[in-house]
C-alpha cells in the first residue's frame, strides 16, 4: 500500500469519528433527554480526544510527508494534490499551536459561556467582561502562533475564510455601509408593506408538513436526509448522504419559519452535491463559511424572497392556510416577507440591514483584538455603533452587545462571513441569470431544477478542493469579491417595491 | 495515578465508545435517512475496530495485571474487585479467539443475513441451508477456543449467561416441558375469551401517547429515556443516564403495543437503576442476558398481564378510547389479554407456549452444533419437533425454521436466556409477593413505587457487579433456577381464569 493510500484510509476514520460527533451533537440537539447532559459531554470529549489524536500524531505527519513526496508530478488539478495541500494546511495549523493554549482556550469559552448566560440574564455586561477579556488575551495568543500577518484579525478570520484578510474587509464593508444606510433610510421612509395576515396562527404541524413539501420540490433528497425540530435552526451532516437541518416552528410566524427551513435547506443542498468519491475525506464539505452561507442566503433570499417564488408558492400555501390567507395577493406576500426595518437584534432583522449587524461586529471584534477598545467600554461602543449604523440604541445589554453566543465561544472571526456570503450569493444569482434562459420563469412554475444544476456543477460537487476565491471563480468567473453586485440587487428589488 | 486509576480511565473511554456505538445503532434504526446505510455502516465498523484495539491491546492488559496486584487485599465484595473480575473474564476470552476467525464469523454473517431474507422471501430453506452450515462449522470453532467444557454448547451460552450450562438447560426444559404440554392443552380446552373489541381501530397517535402515560405511571424516567418508533422494538441505551425504548403501533392491536412498551420499559427500569457511580464502566449494565429479560417480562407478564394492573389502567384506556371499549370490564380485558394458543410464531406467542418455542429452539441448537442433525435435514426436525411441543407444524420454512434473526447473525446460545427470563421472573415476582404487603393492592391503586424499589434495590443497582446467580440469590434468596415457581403461577393464573 502506497503511503497516500494509508493516508486515505486514516483520513476515512477520522472523517467517520467527525461525522459521529456531528450525529452525538444533532441528538443532543432534537431528541436526547434532559438528563443525558453530562454523560453526552463525556462522549463529545472522548471522542474530541480521539481525532486530536489522530491529526496530530507523528505517524500521520510521516504519512503526510511521504505523500507529498509520493504525489510530488501528480497532476495540480487533481483531488489526491487538493487533498494533500488541505491536510497540509490544517496541519501545520494544529503543529503551530501548543496544545495547552487549546485546553485553555476550551476551559474558558466553557466558564464564559457560563458567564455570558448569567449575564444576558441579567441584562448586564459587565457580569460577562472579564471572561471577555480573557478569551481575547487568549486569542491574540493563538493568534500570535501564525505571525507574521498584517494584523492580529487574520489568523483568526483566515481559519473560516481561508485567504480573507481585514484589510479586504474593511473595504468592502466601507463600500457596504456607505450604500446601505442611506438605502435603507429611503426605503423605510417609503415602504408600505402590511403583514398583519401573517401574524395569525398557523397550525405548527400544518407548517411543518408545509415546509417539508417546499423542500422537497426544491430539491432537498429526504432520502439522503430529514428535517427536525431544534430550539436553534442548523444543519449538520455526518457524511455526503446524511445531512440533516432542524427547524423551530413558532405559529404566528408562517413565513419566517419556511425561510429559514429553506435557509438550512440551502446549507444542505451543498452537501449533498458534493462529489461521491470525495465522501469521507475532508474535501467533502463546504470550502468556507462565506461560501456555504451563500447557499443558504441565496435560497432564503434571492429565491425565498422574490416574486416568482410566491407566485408559484402562495397557491400551495394557501391549500395549507385557506382561511388565513383569503385575499391575499403573491405582490402582498412578496411585501410582506420583505419588509426593512431597522431592529436591535440580528438574527431577525431583514436581509438589507442585515449587513449592518455584521459590519458592527466586524468592527467590535477587530477594535477589541487591537485594544482600540477597552472591555470596560465595550458595551458602550456597541450602542454607539449601533447608533451609527442602524439608528437606533438598545435600551440593555442583552439586546446589544450580549445578544450573540459567538464572543461566549470564544469564535473571533466568524460574523464577517456573513456577509460575505451575503455578498457570494448575489454575485452567483447574478451569473445564474445571466447563464440560465428563463431562471425566473422556472421558478415562478415551480422547477428549481435548472437553478440546482447550475449550483450544483460550479460550486457544489467541488466541496472543499479549491480554495474559496478559486470557488468564486468557478461559480462566477470572477476572483474578487464584489458587494456593488449585493447592493444593486437590492436597489433593483426595493425600488420597485416601494414604487408600487 | 495508580495502574487501577489508569485501567479506569481506559474502561471511561471504551465504554464512551460502546455507548456512542449504540447511539448509531438507534439513529438507524429510527430516524436514519434510507440512503445513509453504507456511511453509517462505514461508522460503526470504524467504531468497533477502536473498541477491538483498545479492549485487546497489551497496554491494556498490563494495566489489568497490574491493577490486580494493586488490588490483592481488597474487600471481596468491593466494586473495583468486581470489576477486576469482569474485565479478567472478557479479556481472556478476547485473547483465545483468533482475529482471524471473529473477522470470518462477521464476514460470514454478513453474507448468511442476506441469504437468510432471501430465503424467508422465497419460504425456502436450503437456500440458506450452506450458510447455516458454514456459521455452524465457525461457532464449533469459536466454541473449541475455550476447550475443556462438557458440551460445545456451554461456552457459547456461557457468552450471555454466565456459568450456564447444557446439563442444567436439559434438567430444566425437561421439567417445563412435562408440565407446560398437558396445562396447555387443559387451558385450551377449557378457556373462553372473547377478545374481539381489541381488534378495531385504535388511533396510533392515542395510543403512542398512552404508552406513554403508563410508562410515565409505571416508574419509567423519561429525563433520563424516551420512546420512539422502529420496525422492532428494542431497549438501547448510552450509559445509564440515557435509556431509550422504541415501540411499534400496530392499529387492531392495542394491547400488543402497550404490553411491548411495558416489556422494553422493564429492560430500561433495570438499566435506569443501576447505582449511578458504576456509570461508564462493564458494571454499568444487566448481568445477563437471562436477568435483563426477567425484567422485562416481569413488569410484561406479572404485571401488565394480571387483573390488577386492569383494575387500574382499564378507565385510563377507556378515556383513551371511549367508543371501543364501552361496556369492557377489567376482567373482560384481563382475559383477552391472556388467551394461550399454540401458534407458529415465536414473537407472537402467549406467555405460556413460548416456552415451548424456546425449548424447541434449545433442542435444534445444541443437535445441529452437536451434529444429531444434519443441517440438510434441519427443516424437517424443526417442523417435527413444532408438532411434538405446540401440536401444529408449519405450511412452509418462513413460518418454521426460518423465522427467527438470530441463527443468521451467527448467534447461538441466545435462546435460552428467553426462558430463564421468565423463570427469573416468576421466581422474583414470589419473592415480591412475600415482600412487599398488599403489592397486588398497590398495582390496583397505580402505585407500582413499592415494586420498582424492590427491584431497584435487590436487583438494578447491582449492574453487572455478581454473577447471575448471586444476582438472582440477592433477588431472591435462592441460587438455583426454579422453573416450578413458573409453572406453580401458570396454573394459579389460568386455573383461576378458566373456572370462571
Amino acid at each position: 500500500m502506497s503511503a497516500y493510500q494509508k493516508l486515505l484510509l486514516e483520513c476515512y476514520l477520522i472523517r467517520d469519528l467527525q461525522n459521529i460527533y456531528a450525529l452525538l451533537d444533532w441528538d443532543q440537539q432534537t431528541y436526547m433527554p434532559l438528563n443525558a447532559a453530562n454523560d453526552r459531554a463525556a462522549q463529545l470529549t472522548t471522542l474530541a480526544g480521539l481525532v486530536h489524536e489522530k491529526t496530530v500524531s507523528c505517524e500521520f505527519g510521516r504519512l503526510l510527508e511521504q505523500s507529498e513526496k509520493e504525489m510530488k508530478n501528480a497532476d495540480p488539478d487533481s483531488d489526491e494534490k487538493a487533498l494533500l495541500r488541505v491536510l497540509r494546511r490544517s496541519f501545520d495549523k494544529e503543529q503551530k499551536v501548543p496544545q495547552k493554549l487549546i485546553e485553555q482556550l476550551a476551559e474558558t469559552a466553557s466558564n464564559a459561556h457560563q458567564a455570558w448566560v448569567k449575564a444576558k440574564e441579567n441584562r448586564h455586561f459587565p457580569t460577562f467582561a472579564p471572561l471577555l477579556e480573557k478569551l481575547l488575551d487568549l486569542r491574540r495568543e493563538y493568534a500570535a502562533c501564525f505571525a507574521p500577518y498584517d494584523n492580529i484579525y487574520d489568523p483568526l478570520l483566515d481559519h473560516f475564510e481561508e485567504g480573507c484578510t481585514s484589510a479586504a474587509l474593511d473595504v468592502l464593508f466601507q463600500q457596504m455601509q456607505q450604500e446601505l444606510v442611506p438605502l435603507i433610510r429611503q426605503i423605510t421612509d417609503a415602504q408600505q408593506a402590511d403583514d398583519s395576515f401573517l401574524h395569525q396562527y398557523y397550525d405548527p404541524e400544518k407548517q411543518l408538513r408545509f415546509s417539508e413539501d417546499i423542500l422537497h420540490r426544491i430539491g432537498y433528497d429526504f432520502t439522503r436526509g430529514r428535517q427536525d425540530q431544534s430550539v436553534h435552526p442548523f444543519t449538520t451532516g455526518f457524511g455526503i448522504n446524511d445531512v440533516r437541518i432542524t427547524t423551530k416552528i413558532i405559529p404566528d410566524q408562517p413565513t419566517s419559519v419556511l425561510l429559514s427551513s429553506i435557509h438550512e435547506c440551502g446549507h444542505a443542498l451543498y452537501e449533498q452535491g458534493i462529489a461521491p468519491h470525495l465522501n469521507r475525506t475532508p474535501l467533502a464539505e463546504g470550502v468556507s463559511l462565506g461560501l456555504h452561507e451563500s447557499q443558504s442566503r441565496l435560497w432564503e433570499n434571492q429565491v425565498g424572497r422574490s416574486l416568482p417564488f410566491w407566485e408559484y408558492a402562495l397557491p400551495l400555501f394557501r391549500n395549507c392556510f385557506p382561511e388565513q390567507l383569503r385575499g391575499v395577493s403573491a405582490r402582498q406576500l412578496y411585501a410582506a416577507v420583505n419588509k426593512v426595518q431597522p431592529s436591535l437584534i440580528r438574527t431577525e432583522a431583514d436581509e438589507v440591514t442585515y449587513n449592518l449587524h455584521i459590519i458592527l461586529r466586524y468592527e467590535m471584534e477587530k477594535e477589541l483584538l487591537t485594544g482600540k477598545i477597552a472591555v470596560r467600554d465595550a458595551a458602550e461602543a456597541w450602542n454607539e455603533k449601533s447608533r451609527k449604523l442602524l439608528g437606533i440604541t438598545p435600551d440593555h445589554d442583552s439586546d446589544g452587545i450580549l445578544q450573540d453566543i459567538h464572543w461566549s465561544m470564544g469564535e473571533f472571526g466568524y460574523f464577517p462571513t456573513y456577509a460575505l456570503g451575503n455578498i457570494y450569493a448575489a454575485m452567483i444569482w447574478e451569473k445564474a441569470e445571466e447563464t440560465i434562459p428563463g431562471l425566473n420563469d422556472s421558478i415562478r412554475t415551480g422547477d428549481f431544477q435548472p437553478l440546482l444544476t447550475f449550483l450544483r456543477e460550479r460550486i457544489h460537487c467541488h466541496g472543499a478542493k479549491y480554495t474559496p476565491l478559486q470557488t468564486l471563480k468557478l461559480a462566477t468567473g470572477k476572483d474578487h469579491i464584489e458587494p456593488a453586485c449585493l447592493i444593486r440587487q437590492f436597489k433593483q428589488k426595493y425600488f420597485a417595491l416601494i414604487q408600487e
